[in-house]
């Protein structure tokens, strides 16, 4: 393989992806493939209003993870960031519930004053993007507003970010009627459809099936285009030895009746993806998928590198027996 | 005089105040009276729109002051504050020219909400400033938007902040039609009236009387309720030795063809007010006005007590003499 062209059989490879977890190894990618070829459709399932401030954290995570100014102890905010502002309005007598820093304030007032202007969030996040130096592409999965929502024992639906933020993801999920609620009518862009017809490689990062996958691929003809493509699909377990690496993926599955394991996620996914990349610590079992057992964890920028490429690599012998 | 009444005479006392200079003197009467006996009228014909924040400069710089919580080397925006949002908003290409704290955004992002919501900017600010622990009453001059704009001869009509901040009120102003163009069908709120109506002692602060003071004076009723009155009413120069203490008071007098001193305030005044205070570097002149000859300069918060003290006993001395 020449170094000039790495994984040169992927022409366009596109990314599903939530938040930390799926930042992480989306950045990976980006570390391995040309700019050019990488597309990475983010979750706005999560996004809301604070302040009055139009909020898109996963988008926001991924976007400074890709530009390399995410800070790397929370995964999420922005490196060197501060939290004067929530410290005012902890004085004006808020509680200050949701972490947002001061350098990451621009990112919220800038998007919230263009999208009052009529454009779109696609656009919004090219410009801010674009700002940070990013050069691969980022897609929110809809201009619309798409919120989730979750299905508490305790307290019925709860908006998204009052369940995983300020309540830390401790409700119990309920099932019936259902334990996620994705909005319907929610339309995916046209430059994800387009993104995901034209793929060649569909990767569904390591972020969490139910909170962060499943809004974009509920979206409809998402599902189907990925169900219709005659192109590999993979995911990267976001479990390792049963284990979340981070946020609430195992406990939504056992309060689900699922399996909690990279198996379980392999069988969440089902016939939509035809390999999984799961943990050296975790068992093979007897699903059909084909399997790539490795150090999933990435505890560093280089861990994000050397997975994404594993994987790739992995792809494409087993694309080219 | 018993030490627990302060100038009892003065039962409400009511003073009209734009930015640094207006705080500080209002500031130094909430040491001199009881909070309930005082009120402080702010200009808003500099409030604008940045970011999508709605920014009340002057109500600002008198509630952070009254707070006791101002940035003392500015005069504006608060103690101890950062610029990590500004530092962003550079990163993503804007010319970040207005100064906005990182403390400062958590005033504007809940005026923001709260006006977005229906709340009245009087209310607005009484929720701000009650959380800050000021007792006396801080009045916007009113809820409706009030833009004051500068009549330019370089450039014709500048929005306020755009001549004062951005261009740092270089631009010349254009005396005809008029200089400065306050906007029509403005009204004041009923609590400014009232206040005015119920006041026995009305100050000036040492604001511009052009940009500060004349956009709550030029409110219909206003002027009638101060010219009606049976209540004096007093200024306090801005000027000394014909200089500015801060802005462009001076520059512009002199644009208009006005006498710039402390003179010159008191015939801009004219009628409506009975006395004015000037600094002792200033000669008494031929006004038939009452004059009090004191150091005017606040340089510290002590300073604007021991002014706010001798004003008032000098009214109280004219008042029974």
């Amino acid at each position: 393989m020449a170094l000039n062209e790495p994984f040169e059989q992927w022409r366009s490879v596109v990314a599903l992806a939530g938040g930390v977890g799926g930042a992480k190894f989306a950045d990976g990618l980006a570390r391995c493939l040309p700019a050019e070829r990488l597309t990475v459709i983010v979750n706005t399932g999560d996004d809301f209003r604070h302040y009055g401030l139009a909020i898109s954290p996963d988008l926001d995570t991924v976007m400074y993870t890709l530009g390399g100014v995410a800070n790397v102890v929370n995964g999420w905010g922005l490196d060197g960031d501060s939290a004067q502002m929530l410290g005012m309005m902890k004085r004006y007598g808020d509680d200050a519930w949701f972490g947002l820093g001061d350098k990451d304030v621009a990112t919220h007032l800038l998007r919230t004053q263009w999208l009052m202007q009529g454009v779109t969030l696609t656009e919004v996040t090219r410009r801010l993007a674009s700002a940070l130096g990013i050069q691969a592409r980022l897609l929110p999965m809809s201009d619309d507003p798409a919120p989730t929502l979750i299905n508490t024992v305790e307290q019925g639906l709860l908006a998204f970010q009052e369940y995983f933020v300020h309540q830390r993801w401790q409700p119990t999920l309920q099932a019936h009627p259902a334990p996620i609620v994705y909005p319907n009518n929610v339309r995916a862009t046209s430059q994800v459809l387009d993104a995901l017809q034209h793929a060649d490689l569909i990767i569904l990062c390591p972020s969490n099936p139910m909170l962060s996958i499943d809004p974009i691929l509920n979206l409809p003809a998402v599902r189907d285009a990925i169900s219709q493509r005659r192109v590999p699909c993979i995911a990267i377990s976001p479990l390792i030895g049963g284990q979340a690496v981070k946020g609430p993926a195992a406990k939504i599955m056992a309060e689900l009746g699922l399996e909690v394991s990279a198996n379980g996620i392999a069988q969440y996914y089902g016939n939509l993806i035809d390999g999984i990349v799961i943990d050296t610590v975790d068992q093979r079992t007897s699903n059909s998928k084909q399997t790539l057992a490795t150090d999933i964890l990435m505890r560093t920028v280089d861990d994000r590198a050397r997975l994404a490429r594993e994987v790739l690599q992995w792809i494409t012998q087993s694309a080219n027996p």
